[in-house]
């Protein structure tokens, strides 16, 4: 029983300073979150928490900063185990001349639950509490995610041609809409069509997808003008360039999540505005891969939400969002010809709220506010070489922070505490890791 | 007494992979350095070492890479207490509005001495072993590298006008040459010439370094073409682009080294591969002040030597040469439009080779070779997120290593071994900066 005017709650997290990316540009100092069931109950200053707050736990956090968990809003996790097979290529040669062939050999269910289980393992430690997937099997994907605990959009890939998965687009499509279901009333797992790119699947079939999205008020992910030359093909192919053609399917409306968008002009721009679509940047693939530059000043000039993604390890080689977001922030700045672009504020909430907006969730994840799920990350400071901190916000965006998450909750439940999983098993992830590679260049050791 | 035909070493490493960067794109799997004395006397298969030397201490580094230690050809160190005070600011905004009155009002001999030794801190925990620095009162910042062990350059600064270290050129002259003299002979120092910038010093006493540094045959650094309005301004004012009145000043040789260079036409390009003049590419600098890309696809084709600096934490916002390398890497991607650009290996040359290259010490630093320097990194790839690992060339330039640096050496003496420092006091360092930093804000906690 509490004593009376004081209240119960399930966990207080003391910490030195908290984050909440909403109100903007805001760096509590000495502050409290409190968590009942999942969600978060209140935020308010530490000497505030303990006269009001009986905690069933109660943290001390005081060289941590709490922020948000990160919402990686584009990836293929179980491509992890393909991580560095492949580098200083292209997107097409890289493409057709290793990561296909790779993956008609060795993709199949085991391996993509054992790949995301890796891809979930790095973006805990960094981090990441919720993740956009594409990739084949995503039904053992899911098996993966849900059991380690993490949140996640599953986008089933559909394709014109057959793959290791399925026979064709009706297949994939059958496929995942019996996972759609499955997942309806999930508090962790949601189901949204993945269109693979505008040029492996054909405007009919886009058009039923656009159908179909509506009709289930699904999210749809799709890779987007990510180079010049995808672009320039659709057009000498179709006439129009592919965002426009899109835009004629149906397809761009505020569930669409449109991954790189390197090459746009204003048309492309007013489109995305126009629709409430929402831009996916991944820049460290888009360098990676000498791809483009994703053109986030006049994206969000214009009014389009922006989230953040780290794509595959094998063209970045990391799932880092923390790093990711100061890449976005640097680049911004060299593309833009400002040092004002892109401030450290705004990559964070490319890497949070905007990332939530994208996957349709911004009323429950993505900032630290009282009535939304308790999806928070602690970051330990006192590394030497962060000192000193003028301005926290400046380090979390600057400096690489993915080694000093300690500890991660998702709806309120610890999944990473001190860097140790509570959900996962490390050893036997990095063995099978180990087991896949060895399998693959044919190796024993 | 070693068995007959056994040789006595000091210090032998048995690691699972050696990068040694001389023979290029090289990679060495069960491979052993022996280090005699401050050299390194032999490398050869592990097998080969454990028949042939008998060490007076053995490491098994199993799960490690050996890299030469690495060269941060560029920084300014003392200003990691200023890390993080300023940000997404222009280059001339940030000096004017926030740097220079900083400096003017906190920067003395014991400040700099303070920011040198977390600086080094930093840099040691991930990977270099040598550094340039300009910056003020280097003989403060001496005083630290020398007792730290680590390998450095200090480019005194010379500018036309007062500072807290000085009056003025000619007093910045003769403290740098009463400098130069006083570390002539030192293994681990060596002076240069820090003229800072084309706008901040006039043309008469360029002529006048170029003069006394081929008479004492010292290395000059200097900010060359860091943004597009330096360039144009130096063209209004003296008709000429800086790198040409540098030349015309007789600066451009092969002892000098141009920080920066982001603002480079083709007569640029052509004079510093003419002159065989180094060029010091800092690329999260220039991003974050937006000042502009260095061409790095350009200056290698010419047959330019390019190394890699972190410039100062203040503008980065860290030392971390093993990142910069990366940054360095995606970005050559993107700006050539060739994700051929600037691959995993030539990257790791900028950090080493090239970096001691630049410095004029490319005979004994920047490579693992019999007969050089034993300046030796060892980076653990065990970490989870690192898995699987098909090519440690690619985990080594393409995901973040800093944090996985666990031993270091200069000159066959052991900085850091398993993270903790042998020369350093980490908990004073902390200290320190933390007190500056409540200075400098006023606060008290």
């Amino acid at each position: 029983m509490p004593e009376p005017g004081r209240q119960i709650v399930d966990l207080l997290l003391l910490a030195r300073w908290v984050i909440p990316v909403i109100p903007a540009s805001t760096v509590y100092e000495d502050y409290a979150v409190a968590i009942t069931g999942d969600e978060i109950s209140a935020i308010c200053p530490r000497s505030e928490a303990l006269q009001r707050y009986d905690a069933v736990v109660t943290l001390e956090l005081d060289q941590h900063v709490l922020i948000p968990g990160l919402v990686n809003a584009h990836g293929h996790a179980a491509m992890s185990l393909f991580k560095g097979i492949a580098n200083d290529k292209p997107l097409q040669q890289w493409l057709h001349q290793d990561i296909w062939p790779a993956e008609q050999r060795w993709v199949n269910a085991e391996f993509v639950h054992d790949g995301v289980e890796l891809a979930i393992a790095e973006m805990l430690l960094s981090g990441t509490t919720c993740f956009s997937d594409m990739y084949f099997f995503p039904e053992a994907a899911a098996r993966a995610s849900r059991s380690a605990g993490i949140r996640a959009q599953f986008a089933f890939p559909i394709l014109d041609f057959a793959t290791v998965w399925g026979s064709g687009p009706d297949h994939y499509i059958s496929m995942g809409i019996e996972l759609f279901d499955q997942y309806k009333n999930s508090s962790l797992v949601q189901i949204a069509f993945g269109p693979h790119a505008p040029y492996t699947i054909a405007p009919a079939q886009l058009e039923r997808i656009a159908m179909l999205s509506e009709e289930l008020q699904a999210c749809v992910q799709m890779h987007v003008h990510e180079t010049a030359q995808e672009v320039d093909e659709a057009v000498a192919r179709h006439g129009v360039r592919p965002l426009r053609m899109l835009y004629n399917t149906g397809l761009l409306n505020p569930r669409m999540q449109c991954v790189h968008a390197c090459h746009l002009n204003a048309d492309d721009i007013a489109d995305l505005a126009l629709t409430a679509s929402h831009v996916v940047h991944c820049p460290e693939s888009n360098l990676k891969l000498a791809s483009g530059i994703c053109p986030v000043t006049g994206l969000a000039q214009a009014g389009v939400n922006i989230a953040l993604g780290t794509d595959s390890a094998a063209s970045n080689n990391d799932l880092d969002l923390l790093g990711e977001m100061r890449t976005a922030a640097l680049l911004a700045k060299v593309d833009a010809s400002d040092a004002a672009a892109l401030p450290a504020f705004q990559a964070l909430e490319l890497a949070t709220i905007n990332g939530a907006r994208a996957l349709g969730l911004e009323d429950s994840l993505g900032s630290l506010e009282p009535g939304k799920l308790a999806d928070v990350v602690a970051v330990d400071m006192s590394a030497l070489r962060l000192q000193p901190i003028y301005n926290p916000l400046s380090q979390l965006v600057f400096n690489q922070l993915s080694d000093r998450v300690s500890h991660v909750w998702v709806g309120g439940k610890a999944l990473l505490e001190e860097r140790r999983f509570k959900t996962l098993d490390a050893e036997s992830i990095h063995a099978r890791a180990t087991a896949w590679s060895n399998k693959i260049t044919g190796v024993s050791r």
